[in-house]
This record gives C-alpha cells, structure tokens and sequence, in this order.
C-alpha cells in the first residue's frame, strides 16, 4: 500500500493561533486516492525542523506533502530550506512572474513589489505548478523512490492546485491500491449504548474490517473501513457489514458518509415542496444561518425572525404580553407561540422556535442556565420540547442545532411516510 | 527552555473525517506556560505507531501530551499501548470505579455497563487525574526526564481536565522560561502590502524578535515574539517593537491578541449604550448568530429579520415592492431599505443589512456571483456599499461579516468620537 504523510509548516499552529484545516482537507483526498495517511506533522517554519522531518519521512512514506511557508515575507522560509535539501538552485521562471504580473494588475490593479517578484524564483529540479489565486507557485520534488510536494497555506489556494493539479498528476504517477470506507450517521443515542447494542455486529466483522465510532454533541459516525488489491473485495466487504448494521439502527440513523443531518432536513424539504421558518432567541440566527450556507436554499427557507428581546416576541411573533409578564420568556408556551408566529409572518409549512438560556450565567433569565425550549411546527400542529443541553454557551447552540435537526427529520420522515 | 510535543491519537483525523480542534488549545496552553512546542503529530490509533512516535519524542521533549483513543470501545487502543510501553500493569482503580457509577447514575440514570467498568482499570506506575465530565481518565507516566500525559479526545474532557488538574502539576513540577508574544491584529489591506509598509520596521527591530503576518479572509493579523530567561526582559522588547508599530498602521488596526472585530464592535456597542439590529438576505442570519454567540449580547442586540425571499423584504422590512420589481433584490437602494426597516421595526440605534448573490450560481439573481450590497444605517443615516467577494459560498458570507464588522468599527469609532 502506498504511504503518505502532510507536513504543515507553520509557527502559528504551533502556539495555538490558527486552526490547521489544510491537513482535513489533504487527508480526504489522499485517502480517497487509496494512500494510507500515517502521520500528519506540524512544524515550525525553520530550516533545521523542516529537514530533520524530511530525514525521517522520506524513509517511510512514499508521498509527502507539505503546506505553508511559501508566502512573500520574510518569515517564510520553506522554499529555501526545500531548495537546499533537495540540491536545487533558485532560477527565475519567467512564466510564474508573468502569471504574478498579471495577477496583481488584475487583482489590485497595481505593478508587483520586489517581495513578490522573488515568489517567481523556484528550484530547478522540481517541477512547477502555477497556483491561480496566488504568487506562491507549487514545487513537486524527487529523492530516490520518494516525492515531496510543496503547496501554499493560504487554504483556497491550496485547494485549489491540489484538486486541479496535482491529484491528476498524482494519479498518473502512483499505482494506487483500493482503501474503501463509509460512514452511517446516527443522532439521538451515546456512543457506549450503540456500541453496546453493536457487540453481536462487531464481533460476526470479518476481522480485516475496522470500526470506529465517532462521538460529536448528540451525533455519533460510525465508520467502516477495510483495504484491499481489488476494487471489488474492499467494497463488498464493507458493504456486507453495512448492511447487516442499518436493520439495528433504524430508530437513531439518518444517513451516510458525508452526508449532516441539516442537509437530510434541506433535502427532505426540498424533494417534498415543503417550506420552513424560524424564530430563534438564545439561538440568535444560527439556525438560520446554517440553513442559508447550503446552495440553493431559497428553494425552501422562507425566512427568518431572530427575537433576541422581549418586544420582537410580542410584536414580531405575536406572543401575548401577559404571558411573558406571567411566565418569562422561555417556557414550552412562548416556544409555541412564537413558532406559530413565524409560519403567521412566512406563510411557511413548517416553523421551528427556540427559547431559552444559552448561559454563561442566569442573568435576568427566568431559567438556568442550559434549560432550553424547541418548538416544531407544521401547518396546524405544533409540539414543543425541554431540554436540559451541557457545555458552554457555543456548545448549547451547536447541541440544540442537531437536535432541532433531529426533531425535523423525524416530523418530516412522519409527513411524507 | 522546555520543550514538548503534542500527539494526536485518531484515525478518524488521518483519513480527514473529523477536525483536530484539540492540539490548538493544548499548543496554547503550553506556550502560555512558556513551553515551546516543537511539533504536534496526528498517527493512528495502533501500538506501532504509537510507540515508534514515543521511542523518538521522548529523546527530543521534555513534555509530551497525548489526546485520544482512550474510549470504552473496542477501536480504542491507546490506554494498553502506553501501559505496555511504560511497563506498567493494570489494576482496577476503586475511586475511578466509583465516580464512572456515580456518573452513570447522574447522566443517565442507568447502571454502568462492562465497556465502562473496564475505564477503571489503570497503569499502576502513572498518576491518575479523574475525568469529571467522563470515563477516560488522565494518565501521567514518567520516564527518564521526560513526562507523557495521556488525556481523552473528547474536546470538552480533555479541556476541564488540563486546566483545572493538568496544568497546575505542571507549574509546581517543571521550572518554566519566558516566552512573550503579543498579535496586532489589522483588517483592510493585504499581507503583501503591510509587510512592505513595515520594511523599515522590521529591519530595525532586535534581530531576537520574530515576526510573522497571518492573513486570514481580509484580516491580517501581525504576531511578534520572542523568548528570553527573563520576564522583563521578554516583556520589555516585544512591547517596545508594538510601540513603534502602531502609529504605522492605524488605519487598519483594530486590536490586539484574541480580540476578534465582532468582538470590538460589540464592546464598543455596550459601552456607549448603542443597540443594533440587522435585515439579512444572503448572509442568512449568520451576523445575528455572529453576535449571539458573545455572552451578554441581548445587552446591545435587538433582534434581526433573514429576509431570504421578496416578501419578507417588502411585508417585514418595507422595502417598496416597485423598486424591487424594477431594480431586483440585490442594489444599493433595496439594501438600504431594508437597514432603515431594521431600525424601524426593532427601534435599535443602528441596523446592518446584507443582500446580493453568495453563489454558487447566478440562479434567477439579478447580479453575478459574489456581487454583493451591504448597508449600515445610525439613526437617520444610511450609507451603502458595493463589493466583490470572492470564493465559494462560506468564504463571501465569511468575508462579508469581517467587512460589515470594519465599517461598523470605522462607524462606531466616528460616533464616539
């Protein structure tokens, strides 16, 4: 099986400034391509740390691919450091300073600075990739049996060489094996209950089978995963052990690999003419929000009204003052009212509410903190939910997220049976 | 000075299915404590890799914090794999026993089951931290001059047990150097453009601090860093290089370290007693839920409306149903009737609103993809922009907030003056 490491290089990573997405998105390709991803390794921009990997990773892997610290200033070292390892000298590629030219004259409408002019110098042993949205070219090199490549840290730009790139390249260059794996999507039960009910699946697996689960605010994956020579043995092992799993799990799954159970929601509304709105309080948009990042969600969200004080209740989502005056704003009555409210303003099949305190602290609440209330409307039905959410206030929205989510996609399953 | 290391024990981030939010707040713990980490590595939960990674971490750090594979379930291997490399024996610890069945009672009202019971047996030979929040405890082996500590990778287990058990140990058992870094962070222009703005500066700066620019989305952030045996030492030459830096870049400079612009926004909002509400078409909520997210926004926030389709721009914001029959949805004039209908109807003293195309298609839009119209409303003034965004759908809702949050700072910084 073919061998492949990231090396992310990077100071910022390493004192905790900036989140590492790169390595995500490198790993899902690469695995997909059949490579066994062993280790991924975030270093220090510095030439000492960047060899002293290489040493070691040109040993072990096959293919190693490297991002960040190719940028124009003066703390990006990884160009140099590579150059030397590899006994490359530095020579202008006039064909990248004509594509950075053009890239400032367009982008910013200016002539480049002696900065970026240097990004067109690049070792002569490797072979160049022009990266499209930026100055920082891609470097691919050789040692014996090993390859290295070199891809920008700015992520869209990575991406962007990576799919359009150096995957193809990849792909003409490498005899790739069969890695195949799916993941079945579950919301509503912990992890040590599913794997408890599990124990008789697990232990009938064919033992060249793994099975991992995991664990995320109210959701758990569980992945199935196996590698083989052929195509047909890796799938169809897999496939056998998914489908003696899903008749198990019926009450708790809501779908597959890639797939969130926002987008089940957006899909089952949309496949099914149905339309929705929201009225959030402590959830303040995010519910909102998450629908509107799907493409093409004006299909079926109509809108939304974000009541965060007691007046856009009253006023917006016609929730009786007495009521509040008498019972607060977060009870399983208000909820209620204000999701009927929003299908009033939107004339939406479905409405969802929330009310409730996200905490850090009581505050003026009437509730304590993490006590929560869901409202699940359609047309004339309306049925609301307490709950009592753990963590921080981030993870009190994100929880009540999927379990909105969750509540959905069973009102809809329901609907549409 | 110490220096550690942080692995990451997880197939699931290997083959890209899961995001390692973990060594982030772990590498910012550390370097807090003056530790400098010199690398963070992700391997597969596998006894192989696991101890060919220790066999050279240990020669090279004198701290190493593992995270992961430490669950009740069978694919959790981490727990035995250090045993055996520590040489240690497991025996049943009766006060971690306890507290998993007196979790169990508590979180699920339920008996433990014997995937649990089996979390109680620990290595003989290490200290054991109790997991409040959890199953998996905490285990510190010692070897040689090296320490290993082992932690869950549930995030919220892992981060309760290293702030309130891990990190004080630390603090009485190592004696820790001084490393100082402070980040100005700027939105506005380009990471090339600053750095050549800060030639000058650079060149003079002490040849032991270290600089590096952090671009993310149309937000540079400068970080400056240095390391010294002395605190004052540490202390005085990153702040005297601040010094000079700042009377360069005020028109582009925001705040400092963790401060995020929202974050700057909303404190200038709550200290000046301003309210704010928004009209969102494209960004889908997504500003609310920005501001929700800081504890205390009900404070300063009135509410929102996500006007994602014509009526609820027209029926909730006023917009005239003319000029958008005429003109579309997505202009300058529509965008600035639906801040002054935000005003209007939540009676906030300011209003943002948002409308033009996120992509990923022109769909029946009325502009290109990226084109986008964002208005900030004070009282009786309304001004309105129009930009270009580029990227995929997340990235222009992304950037969009980060421009909507500069003009309400420049806005903002204009009304207290």
């Amino acid at each position: 099986m073919n061998t492949a490491e990231i090396l992310i290089v990077g100071d910022e990573i390493l004192i905790g400034q900036t989140f590492d997405t790169n390595s995500n998105f490198i790993s899902q390709k690469l695995n997909k391509l059949g490579f066994d991803v062993q280790r991924i390794v975030v270093v220090s921009d510095n030439p000492k740390a960047i060899s002293s990997y290489l040493d070691r990773a040109l040993f072990t892997s096959k293919l190693i691919i490297i991002t960040g610290g190719l940028g124009p200033t003066n703390d990006d070292l990884t160009k140099h450091t590579l150059s030397s390892y590899f006994g490359s000298k530095l020579v202008l590629n006039y064909q990248v300073l004509q594509h950075i030219k053009d890239l400032f004259k367009n982008k910013y409408n200016s002539p480049i600075n002696k900065q970026n002019e240097q990004q067109a110098l690049l070792p002569d042993n490797a072979r160049i990739f022009i990266n499209k949205y930026g100055t920082a070219s891609g470097m691919w090199f050789t040692k014996n049996e090993a390859h290295c490549i070199s891809l920008p840290g700015v992520p869209y730009e990575m991406k962007a060489l990576l799919v359009d790139q150096i995957i193809p390249a990849i792909e003409r260059d490498f005899q790739l094996p069969f890695n195949y794996y799916r993941t079945i999507n579950t919301i509503g039960l912990g992890e040590s209950n599913i794997a408890q009910r599990l124990v008789d699946w697990e232990n009938q697996l064919d033992n060249r089978i793994k099975v991992a689960y995991l664990p995320r605010l109210g959701k758990v994956r569980i992945r199935i995963s196996t590698t083989d020579n052929s195509n047909y043995d890796t799938k169809k092992r897999v496939d056998d052990a998914v489908k003696k799993l899903i008749p198990l799990i019926t009450d708790i799954y809501f779908g597959q690999d890639q797939e969130q159970i926002h987008e089940i929601v957006a899909k089952l509304l949309s496949e099914n003419s149905l339309s929705i709105s929201c009225a959030e309080s402590y959830t303040g948009g995010a519910f909102a929000a998450q629908i509107c990042s799907l493409a093409g969600s004006s299909k079926y969200f109509k809108g939304g009204i974000v009541a965060y004080d007691k007046e856009s209740k009253t006023k917006m989502l016609r929730v009786p003052d007495s009521l509040i005056n008498h019972l607060g704003v977060a009870n399983d009555k208000v909820v209620g009212y204000m999701a009927r409210g929003a299908i009033d303003r939107f004339g939406s099949d479905l409405a969802i509410a929330t009310s409730g305190n996200a905490g850090p602290t009581r505050g003026d609440k009437s509730v304590p903190v993490g006590r929560v209330y869901i409202a699940i409307a359609y047309r004339e039905k309306t049925s609301t939910y307490e709950f009592k959410m753990n963590g921080p206030r981030s993870q009190v929205i994100e929880r009540s997220l999927n379990k909105i989510n969750e509540l959905l996609f069973h009102t809809l399953s329901e609907i549409i049976k």
